[in-house]
């Protein structure tokens, strides 16, 4: 099958499986966690075919051993994969949601209810353990996916999807082509250009593929190309809290979106001086009024400069921040809500670290990616990212005549 | 100023209008509703010269009758006008609406909050009222616009915005450049390339703007290039009902996108003759198997074809359909069930005429356009589709460590 063929396919299944009750859904990932679990060492194996094609290009130099450990599955990344499948299936239902319910007139009831999205195309790098979380996520709300993994796994990822598929095989009335993989370069282009069946990219990986795929494509993508993130500290800043939240925002796990880039300090801050210091003791280089405001270290290095007011530090927020995630440290609820009312990212927060912007943390209990759009999901986005609505409406032979010439009126009441 | 340096004008505006209270949006109506009350008759005479000019084109073959009628205000329209300003400033406010409170540990709590979207992008053919529309709608939601509207009514669009800015320079502390217009094609280019600035476009017109719209820009566009709507009659549906519906659905205004342009009907329907005569009589002109099943004819002219069952037309609309608005008439509550649930388009109708699909008719107060997109609004769109959310975070030094660490254990408790 060509790709135009696979996801015509995928588009099909979709609407299959936009019916399916949710017990089949539930069902469905608790049979993909059980043939994952008793087939792992076929997961095991395929992975080391892998590792070994992978370790020759670490030695020529063409592969980094970041990405060489992210492609490594072991015991502990399978089971913790294996429980996340049969988490997300004791997550509530996502779909058929009834979101209102209302009678337009006597007998004229209007229903807004939640479904699935439909096709959703996912391009990830080397993690193999992408494939069993976007597909339960997925097959949980109701949509159908194209899965393009990076050339690295592709033993590994060929494994589990075959194997996810044959459990999917004996789920009864499953259809068929829900979860489709493709493998080239190719494959990623006409997927990027297919408007007509695809209707959500989610990419996982690095800042450049992000970039890349935003830039290559009409259809709409979940995610963020960058994560500069801010801590600004206000004059009146406890000197201890400060120190805590950043050094947590900074080095807990530097190369995460949600760490820190640049600090900011408001130039009345009294305890400017001990404050840097107890920073560089904790391993962060600092960088005073770099050249680029708006780059990701992924590093425990920080930007900072002195800014005249809460003003001045919204202002800087706003021009070279991504609208990911910012947070004000002050003693001053009055600036706090300044900052948080106008910084312009999907989470301001006060006297908090910006590590928290995270699905789980959030008590959303799966996440779908981060995204720094404007439209339909901003910030960590849960289940709810996969879904749209539909609106249904129940009449009795209702006519809009009637209502045009007065004949009738709206009641327009929530029931 | 080039259209660059508006569209940063915009984007610092939309940063401004979203801190304002809801009070001063209000005010910011009323206003706009006084100045053009007050003033109407420069808008009169601003339109007069527009009609000359079209007048002129009418008469030569280059302007449409249709077209010239859209662009013409009478005491009529500008009633309407300037009352539906008034009607969305009593609208409740869109924005700043709490729509979770959570506990995430001991004095750590997460709000999801409604705010604006930031700068939208509008453009709209020859009905001069969309600019207050329109403008009442971003100042209510708290974003900044800017419009491109028709060549055709240039005199009458300028003459208001400079009404409707010269009444918002007098509203205390209402940002400047909130609202701005452009005038030319390069503009419109411009506009669609302009993704830093710009996070949505609405396009108001026919068909043909928006599917361009839509094949030129990767910002998100609200709106439906085509409305290739249903009606199908299912064996057992009632024959007065049925007709009472398709009549309906087709002539109360056959050119609207919620029109229906294809009839299916069971072929075991046992009044089928009996039906199209009907049609026939209401000078609805039938065509049985058109060529072309995705054609919209926005006229009196509907396309026809006799199917097996509820299985096959709902196969026929997801495969020609727009993903609009389809209705079944059956007196089978199963049959209804399952066209609804597996017709997949923004409404899905049971014994009711697709006419109903309109923002004014589902309660929402305003209509800012129908959207047949799969992400962020789908169907009629009320105020909530120029909004988005943010998450704030209010701690009291909490970092991400104690809770990595297991010292410390989230809540994640609704308040």
């Amino acid at each position: 099958m060509n790709f135009l063929e696979i996801a015509k396919s995928a588009k099909l299944a979709s609407l299959e499986i936009a019916g399916l009750s949710e017990d089949i859904r539930n069902q469905a990932l608790i049979s993909i966690a059980n043939i994952l679990e008793d087939h792992k060492n076929e997961i095991f194996e395929a992975n080391k075919l892998d590792l070994e094609n992978a370790r020759i290009l670490v030695e020529s130099g063409k592969l980094s051993q970041q990405t060489f450990n992210r492609l490594k599955l072991d015991e502990n990344k399978m089971r913790d994969m294996i429980q996340g499948i049969r988490d997300v299936a004791k997550l509530p239902d996502p779909i058929n949601k009834i979101l209102f319910k209302r009678e337009l007139d006597k007998d004229l009831v209007l229903t807004k209810i939640t479904c699935p999205i439909g096709v959703l195309g996912i391009i990830f790098e080397a993690r193999p353990d992408v494939i069993s979380q976007i597909s339960s996520l997925a097959i949980k709300s109701g949509n159908a996916v194209i899965l393009k993994g990076g050339k690295e796994s592709v033993n590994t990822n060929k494994t589990i999807l075959s194997l996810i598929n044959s459990a999917l095989d004996n789920v009864k009335n499953f259809p068929k082509n829900v979860l489709s993989q493709v493998f080239t370069h190719e494959d990623i282009a006409e997927m990027l250009k297919c408007d007509e069946f695809i209707n959500l990219i989610i990419p996982r990986g690095g800042n450049k593929l992000v970039q890349y795929i935003k830039e290559n494509t009409k259809i709409p993508v979940l995610g963020h190309a960058s994560g500069i993130c801010h801590a600004f500290v206000d004059e009146s800043a406890n000197l201890e809290m400060a120190q805590r939240i950043i050094i947590d925002a900074k080095t807990q796990y530097p190369s995460a979106c949600n760490s820190i880039e640049t600090l900011l300090i408001h130039d009345k801050f009294p305890q400017k001086d001990e404050l840097l210091a107890s920073l560089e003791l904790s391993d962060i280089k600092l960088i005073n009024n770099p050249e680029r405001w708006d780059f990701e270290y992924g590093d425990k290095i920080l930007a900072f400069k002195t800014v005249k007011d809460v003003d001045e530090a919204i202002k800087h927020i706003n021009t070279y921040g991504s609208g990911h995630t910012d947070c004000i440290i002050t003693e001053s609820r009055e600036n706090a809500e300044k900052f948080m009312n106008n910084v312009d990212s999907a989470g301001v927060y006060f006297n908090a670290s910006t590590r928290f912007a995270d699905g789980f943390r959030y008590g959303f209990g799966a996440e779908v990616g981060i995204s720094t759009n404007k439209t339909h999901s901003r910030g960590p986005v849960g289940l709810d990212g996969l879904t749209i609505y539909k609106y249904k409406l129940m009449g009795n032979g209702h006519i809009v005549k009637d209502y045009a010439e007065g004949k009738k009126h709206f009641t327009h009441r929530d029931i």
